[in-house]
């Protein structure tokens, strides 16, 4: 490992005339994208990365905040920088966040940060297909997998298809799965965001993280809308992906 | 609007208790979300919002920074807040860059920062199947519309299939098209990320503005991969949409 970093940093610099932050940035982005570095595997540290690329500890600094905030390395408290794992999500697929997780031998949970019935508001109406007046469950959760925080999701549902708000203990889709209730297409938009002070105090991330938003309608097989949620994924945590065709 | 903004905003904080910003805030991401407030609309000034529902400036400042963040309006400095314009492009058909644009009547450029040719990193000839030693065409753009940055790009093209830099003036679609070669799929994976200094200075932004990172591999109708990208769209310009399928 140490060998490929001073031989990948060297042919870096010798390719192109950047600071070297920037080379060095470039260095670790290529091995953890070819696979030198791979997921979950500790980075070495900032004084043994300074001294092997004979480089001042404020530049290894540098290098390693670009890594952060594009969400390639995590920096955990006192135990050191890690090769950030991701969770791959297919933007053409519509899976549940629970399943997605538990696929990958993970423990999904949600903390519910409110529950309840309500009349829709103007937008959720026009969302889910409602008239003024209806009855909506709302649900706002923190979504977490092994105790970290994934994403923090808003749903709302019609009364008319989910009578009780506490029919849902951690998925939503479970919950539909047991009424018989078959969600079959979404129509979803997504968005780069940065979150604000409250999201990120309930999300434990610094205010300004880079994160997704999602805002996502489902529909059943008889055409009703089933949910209206909009989510807010954290930048380091997932990666969509898709197959592009021409129209 | 003023009206509105007024009525909604009271309905807002009788709704819940959390602090005045949040209620603004809120208030005026239903008015843009609902259309009350439309794409180009100026908001009213920070001083007029204040009296008219009884805020410190200090507290309007606070939610106005909010939807900034958010992407959902934009700061023009001396000129005031306007509502965002955003771009929608689909996450699941493979369009160009340039011809997304010129739909939507805008001018599409190309600035060039870097623009030449060169021998196949080892990561490029993994995502281009290409040989050790092969020749590629690399491309560093700043992606702009009507004068405003959208995007930067980094596009690398086999020799083989781009014979020369030239070829490409605006658009890489274009030089394709000319040619006679047919992308007709691509791979594509996307992520959250904050810009850095470097990228930040390019495109005009405050450094640590959130963007989304994609990466796309597109083929062309005889099997070979023609183009390997990765573009840093701004986060407040840009949605994506799709619509999923249960697999």
């Amino acid at each position: 490992m140490q060998d490929y970093l001073l031989s990948e940093y060297q042919r870096q610099q010798a390719a192109r005339r950047a600071p070297a932050y920037q080379h060095l940035r470039r260095t670790l982005q290529h091995a953890i994208e070819n696979g030198s570095l791979t997921a979950g595997q500790a980075l070495p540290g900032e004084r043994e990365l300074a001294r092997l690329l004979d480089l001042s500890r404020v530049t290894v600094r540098k290098a390693i905040a670009g890594l952060v905030a594009d969400g390639l390395v995590l920096q955990r408290q006192g135990a050191g920088t890690f090769v950030a794992e991701r969770i791959v999500k297919s933007f053409s697929a519509l899976t549940s966040f629970t399943d997605d997780l538990r696929a990958r031998g993970l423990d999904p949970k949600s903390e519910f940060i409110e529950r309840g019935t309500g009349e829709v508001t103007p937008e959720e109406a026009m969302a889910l297909n409602l008239s003024p007046g209806a009855q909506v469950v709302r649900y706002y959760r923190l979504r977490t997998a092994n105790g970290t925080a994934l994403a923090l999701e808003r749903t709302v549902v019609p009364q008319a298809i989910l009578a009780d708000p506490s029919l849902v203990e951690n998925s939503l889709y479970a919950a539909f799965d047991k009424l018989g209730l078959r969600p079959v297409r979404a129509l979803q938009r997504l968005r780069a965001i940065a979150f604000d002070a409250e999201q990120a105090r309930l999300m434990r991330l610094p205010e300004g993280s880079p994160g997704l938003f999602i805002e996502r309608r489902t529909f059943l097989d008889d055409g009703r809308v089933a949910e209206f949620t909009r989510s807010f994924y954290r930048g380091d945590a997932y990666d969509f992906v898709a197959e592009l065709h021409t129209e």
